[in-house]
C-alpha cells in the first residue's frame, strides 16, 4: 500500500515538472502511476491539491538533503554553491531540460488561489533558506547576512531554472553559481576582517 | 477594433499573472475583456496559444523599456538594479502579491510542451539580457562579464518573483537588488583597475 502512495507521488512529481499544476490531470496521474483514480483519492482524499502538497513536501525535503550533502562535501563554504548549480546543470541537461523542481512552477501558478499550496511551497523554500543560512553561518557569515544570502540563493535557484529551461542552456546556472560563490567569499572575508581579535591589529576595518 | 485587441491582451495578461497559462480559460478571458470568444479568435486565429505569444511579446517590450528608463535615471550603473527591484517590490505590495510578470510562469508551465511559447519567452528574456548588458557595458563592465551579469539579473528577477509571492514578503527583492548592485560595483571596479593606463602605475592588479 505504501508503495502505491509513493508511486503516485513520484509520477505526479514528474508530471508537474513537465506540465505544471493546472496542466496535469488526475487521469494523467492515474495512467503514469498505474493507480486508479479511486486509489489516488484513497491516499489523498483532498484530490489533486492534497497530492500536490505531498509532492511539494517530499521535494522540499529531498532538495534540502541534497544541498546539505553537497555543502558538507564542499572544500570551502563558497564552493558549495558552485557545486550545487553544477549539479543542477547536469540534471537539466540529462533530462532534456524538463524542470528540476516542480515547486516553483506550482508556487507561481497558485500563490494567489490556493493557500494550502502556497503554505506548502513557503515551508519548502524556508527550509532551503534555513539550510543555506546554517551552512553560511558555520562558514563564518554573520547570521543576518547569512539569512539574506540564503534567500538570494533560493531565489536564484528558482530563477535560473526558468531562464535555463527557456534558453535550453545551462550557462545561466553556471554563471549564477559563480556569482553566488563570489558573494559568499566576500561576506566571509568581510566578517573575518571585522571580527579580527584586537591583539592581531589595532585598526578596525570598518 | 485595435481597442478590442488591446483590451483582450491587457485582460489576458492580468489573468495569466493571477492563474498562469493552463489555469486561465478562454471564457475567463472573454468575460474579463468584454470580448466574445468569436472576437478573440478573430484577432488571434491560433487561440489561447497565439494570444499568449502576444501577451509575452507585449510584456517583454514593456519590461525592457521599464528597465531602460530606470537605468537611464539611475545615479550610477549599480544603483539601477537597486531601483529596479525596489520598484518591483512596490508593485508587488500594491497588487496584493499577484505576479508582476506573466512570462516566467508561462515559461515554466510550457517550456517542454509549446515551442511557440518557449521561443516567445526566450526572446523576451534575451531582450532584457541585452538591455542589461548594454547598460553594464556603458557603465564600464567588459562585454563578456556584462552578458553573464545581465543573465543573472534576469534569473534573479524571475526567482525573486517566485520567492516574494510565496513568502508574501518583499524582502527577497530588496536583498537581491542590493547583492546585484554589489556584484556590479565590483565588476566595474575590477575592470577599471585592470584597464588603468600604464602611465598611472607600474604594477598590474592581476
Amino acid at each position: 500500500m505504501a508503495d502505491t502512495r509513493d508511486r503516485i507521488i513520484v509520477a505526479t512529481n514528474e508530471l508537474f515538472r513537465r506540465g505544471g499544476y493546472h496542466g496535469t490531470s488526475l487521469s494523467q496521474i492515474s495512467e503514469a502511476s498505474g493507480a486508479t483514480i479511486g486509489s489516488i483519492y484513497h491516499f489523498f482524499p483532498g484530490g489533486k491539491e492534497a497530492l500536490a502538497v505531498a509532492v511539494i513536501d517530499t521535494t522540499g525535503s529531498v532538495y534540502r538533503q541534497l544541498f546539505e550533502s553537497i555543502a558538507s562535501d564542499a572544500n570551502d563554504p563558497a564552493d558549495a554553491f558552485i557545486n550545487f548549480f553544477a549539479g543542477a546543470a547536469a540534471v537539466l541537461e540529462e533530462s532534456d531540460f524538463i524542470d528540476p523542481c516542480p515547486i516553483g512552477t506550482i508556487a507561481r501558478e497558485v500563490a494567489n488561489t490556493s493557500e494550502p499550496l502556497r503554505v506548502a511551497a513557503n515551508n519548502a523554500f524556508n527550509s532551503w533558506i534555513e539550510a543555506g543560512r546554517e551552512h553560511l553561518v558555520a562558514g563564518g557569515v554573520p547570521p543576518e547576512e547569512a539569512e539574506q544570502l540564503a534567500a538570494v540563493f533560493v531565489s536564484t535557484v528558482e530563477g535560473t531554472f526558468v531562464l535555463s529551461r527557456t534558453q535550453r542552456s545551462t550557462l545561466p546556472l553556471v554563471a549564477a553559481g559563480r556569482y553566488l560563490s563570489e558573494l559568499v567569499c566576500r561576506a566571509i572575508t568581510e566578517a573575518a576582517l571585522s571580527h579580527r581579535p584586537a591583539a592581531t591589529g589595532t585598526r578596525s576595518t570598518r
